[in-house]
């Protein structure tokens, strides 16, 4: 019997009324019955980002539309701020080096988020724009946008949030927020198997789109110039645009509202649940997409997600990097509810015991059903 | 009642059994699961394009792998020979312009298949590779890609072959005819969604490797450095190269022989047809997957495409670029067998019927199955 839980932060599970979706016969996409569906998701995700801007979709995954905006805003030599505190923090200054930008890191331990007054401290007039993540998935790290944006706003770089991991779990106001261009991807937040993602681009960050590094697939230009019909430059991931229809449909069912209070109650459960069996907190400042979890003393991480995926068919994440070994990370993002944390809590108390750490079965779950009952 | 016939060059129809492994609940692809998946589909995947090279797997549509060659394999200032005669063949020259590369253009009318010898006379000591493709999608054309690797090979450059949409239906045998990189993508032969796209690099061509253009997503170093395990280094399309292994069994089970004999038969009763109610093939070299036909006098291929379309359900490609409103195309490309050439041929008369075209209605009908019988 193959019944497995995914509780990891990516992919996660798709619900069946958008698989049944993207399983139906594919259509031809210069078609006005495919302009329909994708003038439909175009509209739904600016509600989902909370903004007015254009929205460009590719068919990759999420680093690629990473690389999108640093090759069609910026060009070599120019200077940036990248907030760095984990992998996706890296990969932001990693990409940047790769296409000639001079790289201002500022460095945030590991599990801690960038204080806001760093980059104030950082920002000069020479600064072009300042990079950063929602939630800093490596870690389940949430920053604080709310605060950069403010900061960001009154300098003339803009502000590249990285939130593929954190939308649709973490708030992110993009227009009230100030922030000018938000990447996301599909397998997360939105329910969906990985090839799409997508990227929101102000009027601001549209002024700096001069093409000087070399661009063709993910040519800023040549998606905007699409988009009015709406059509794409190249062929788009139909079947997975067709599901994302779906996915944002269950989302404006729900309400965006209740579906960031459901991220956090069951962020809130976990968080509970894990420390009731004397478990610590990774982050300090967690996201609601995913809570990391420091490994008990004579527990190696890698060996524990091992045993829950292979004996309980419970799927968690190691740590990466650095933390590979050190800390787990489970996942309670996207088609998720009471229960999956329940289930997630429950292997945890499983695994944990059939590897000599001494709990007291039972008592993580109870934990979070105190908070999950309200 | 929503039956449709997807008779397009991409995406071509998904086959059920393809669809349902798709739907199936998604797993983590930095697992052993995903790892023997990925494995038997990177074997299947080299005996599909004869090949013993190593094949690189992107979440992109095929433009993105055609970029990545450009930006792995050369360097700005390079010179390179590019086939133009279709759309495909030009979007080769403008990813070559946009890496600055200097283009020795061979113009080639649309519909003709490039000589040759024409490459021969272009070739010599400074010239670093020489693109060009299997099947020109545009123009339903088949480049003589056997002749033209007895050509390159003889000279310092590599022969660079945008098979995505020939593959699997006309024969490419990538390393006896000494093709150093074919690009594929998933919604042609494949018989899978749009957004997952492979490049095949022979030994040759990994010699060029230097990345001197800015290149992070489709750095090939990076994605060579995956494999042996075998793993990706960002996020794989997991969904679709889940529907790989099944359409790769599909193939391997047909035997690739009988795959190219089917598409020849169905290619071979779909010309027929066409030319017995008087129309004209547009190719003077057409390959397998598409035959391009030219719309006949007071006919507008763009109007017959609608009426096919909406009033029929069977969808086909109207002409691209200049070609629009001139020709269309009928594709009999993936999971395709004779009564889908029936289809289309039957929708055809009656659509030309409609529009005014004179004709006795199953007399294109009736001649394919003259073909197809056998």
């Amino acid at each position: 019997m193959k019944k497995r839980y995914l509780m990891t932060p990516g992919p996660t599970p798709i619900p069946a009324e958008v698989a049944l979706q993207m399983a139906e016969p594919i259509i031809h996409h210069r078609t006005p019955q495919f302009q329909k569906i994708f003038k439909e998701v175009l509209e739904n995700l600016r509600r989902l980002f909370q903004t007015k801007n254009d929205i460009l979709l590719f068919a990759s995954s999420g680093t690629g539309a990473m690389e999108a905006v640093v090759a069609n805003l910026l060009s070599p030599g120019d200077k940036v701020i990248v907030v760095k505190g984990g992998k996706f923090g890296e990969r932001w200054a990693e990409i940047c080096l790769t296409y000639g930008l001079k790289v201002i890191a500022i460095d945030v331990q590991w599990g801690k988020a960038v204080e806001p007054v760093r980059i104030e401290e950082a920002l000069d007039k020479t600064i072009k724009a300042v990079f950063t993540t929602l939630c800093e998935t490596s870690t389940g790290t949430l920053n604080d946008i709310q605060s950069i944006g403010e900061i960001v706003k009154k300098s003339e770089a803009v502000l590249v949030v990285d939130a593929i991991s954190g939308l649709a779990a973490d708030e992110l106001q993009t227009d009230s927020w100030n922030v000018d261009v938000v990447v996301g991807g599909s397998q997360k937040g939105l329910m969906l198997p990985p090839g799409l993602s997508f990227v929101s681009v102000s009027e601001r960050a549209w002024n700096l789109v001069e093409n000087k590094s070399p661009s063709y697939y993910f040519n800023f230009k040549k998606y905007k110039a699409a988009l009015p019909k709406p059509d794409t430059p190249f062929t788009p991931a139909i079947s997975l645009i067709i599901g994302l229809r779906e996915s944002l449909r269950l989302i404006e069912e729900e309400g965006l509202r209740n579906v960031f209070l459901r991220h956090q109650q069951l962020a809130a459960a976990t968080r509970a649940g894990v420390q009731e069996i004397g478990l610590e907190l990774f982050s300090q400042r967690p996201s609601n997409a995913l809570t990391a979890v420091k490994a008990p003393a004579g527990i190696n991480s890698s060996k524990l997600v091992s045993v829950m995926r292979d004996k309980f068919k419970v799927w968690i994440a190691d740590g990466q990097g650095e933390l590979k070994g050190k800390i787990f990370r489970i996942a309670h993002l996207g088609y998720m509810e009471r229960f999956d944390v329940i289930i997630a809590l429950s292997g945890l108390e499983m695994a944990l015991q059939e590897m000599g750490y001494k709990l007291e079965l039972g008592k993580a779950v109870g934990r979070a059903e105190g908070v999950l009952g309200g």
